[in-house]
């Protein structure tokens, strides 16, 4: 009955339809908050996502609806300055204004006319292609104030049972931590694809290494989880994979560095023989 | 029947007792394959290695005994100029000897004398404190001869289902890509937990990412799984990282190459601008 009640009274207009306005989109209708409307630049996206949760959409900043009651702007964070001065136009500037965005601080609403604003932050790597278990994904709030905080909680608890209130300087961090350990972590995967692709393996073959490897730091912090050649100082290995490396100068510099930084926590005392 | 055949006959004598050495020689005893005698350099880790194997130890290569039919060599890679000499003595030549590295040639071995030899390498990360599932770890063999292959055959099939056939240029990248993949993969999870730390946050918010990054590789190539600031190239996002990580020099440094692999696969359209 209260769920219903929500429904009819919390009308939620998404702006940006990426991957994670989709994957956000799309946990919300299956939570029981529909999208009244969808922007984005283009129409092929816009329509895509549109179709997807089964709402209207737009291209046009104009056309944006002026009565909702929660706006949700997810777009590259660059895009903001510019679209954000045509949104909040007097009468949508009653609604809550929240942004997605990892490391955009919660006080450029006020600048952009906002009242009542905040952030919903869900700390996780979306792509389009896959349909992620948002139960399980942290999810960081900010607020203006007490009401728009609670609505908040209200909307994101129904996404996500790992709801958190982080103020800006936390949530820029919790973002920077979440480039290593998920976008950069990817990349130490791609070149490790491309390396055995390379000489006619298949990555497949390292699935149970990169398994074992998360599974790992669940019980072991990270320090005490570290294995390989750099923190053994392995002199030998080191400068034969550097030499094997030949070909990929990005990729080498990458090793030689990525090993700087797990000598430096480890073997100090080697460090006058670097 | 067989393998009670199998475990009378074949002595394993293990050289080493570091990470590698304590689970292959745990799994090796679950899989009907006892340990003869292990050696180590220092007392404190040879004894607590045959300790958890039931058999004796000995800090003296002079001691080794010289009747076994199989050694396993699980060194430090720069250990092993200074330690093969003097285990392959003529007596001990007969026997069939292995070493468990990535990056280290097969033919290492005639050098020193061994005229039956090959490679068994557990591609896994292995920490004393952790016990890993054996049986799903992939082993790649590489022998002297059919006969040696078929006893390592024999041995690491009974320790995994995942056993494969590489030779040393194989191997090698295996190794390479297991560096990227893993260890590099830490690092990348150490550094995301120090900047969380120094912000009084918990690295334990970061696991449903960390998780959700390796499950994804598993139906995404990484190429098309990779997500954030630099695949989108957000400047603004990057430059506020970059400059989050004032203090951090090697991190620093870590985020603009990391980024710049990553904006390589991607938006090479865009590379004049950078």
């Amino acid at each position: 009955m209260g769920e219903g009640a929500h429904q009819q009274v919390l009308k939620i207009v998404l702006i940006g339809a990426g991957n994670l306005a989709t994957n956000l989109g799309r946990a919300l209708l299956e939570a029981g908050y529909p999208i009244s409307a969808v922007y984005s630049r283009t129409a092929e996206s816009a329509s895509r996502l549109a179709a997807l949760l089964e709402c209207p959409f737009t291209c046009s900043l104009d056309e944006v609806p002026e009565d909702a009651q929660l706006y949700i702007v997810s777009l590259k964070d660059s895009a903001l300055p510019e679209v954000l001065p045509r949104l909040l136009t007097p009468k949508r500037r009653e609604a809550l204004w929240v942004h997605t965005a990892g490391s955009v601080p919660m006080d450029i609403w006020p600048a952009y006319g906002a009242t009542r604003y905040g952030v919903l932050y869900p700390m996780q790597t979306f792509s389009k292609a896959r349909a992620v278990n948002f139960a399980e994904i942290p999810v960081f709030l900010e607020a203006s104030g007490c009401v728009e905080m609670k609505l908040l909680h209200r909307v994101a608890e129904a996404l996500s049972h790992r709801v958190h209130e982080a103020d800006s300087a936390q949530r820029k961090a919790l973002h920077l931590a979440a480039v290593f350990v998920c976008n950069f972590t990817n990349a130490m995967y791609a070149a490790g694809a491309r390396l055995l692709e390379d000489h006619g393996l298949d990555f497949g073959m390292m699935l149970p290494l990169i398994d074992e490897t998360a599974r790992k730091v669940h019980t072991l912090h990270p320090v005490e989880a570290q294995t390989g050649p750099a923190v053994r100082y392995d002199r030998g290995v080191m400068q034969s994979h550097l030499d094997a490396l030949a070909d990929y100068p990005l990729y080498r510099e990458a090793y030689a560095l990525v090993s700087r930084m797990i000598h430096e926590v480890y073997n100090t005392e080697e460090k006058s023989e670097l």
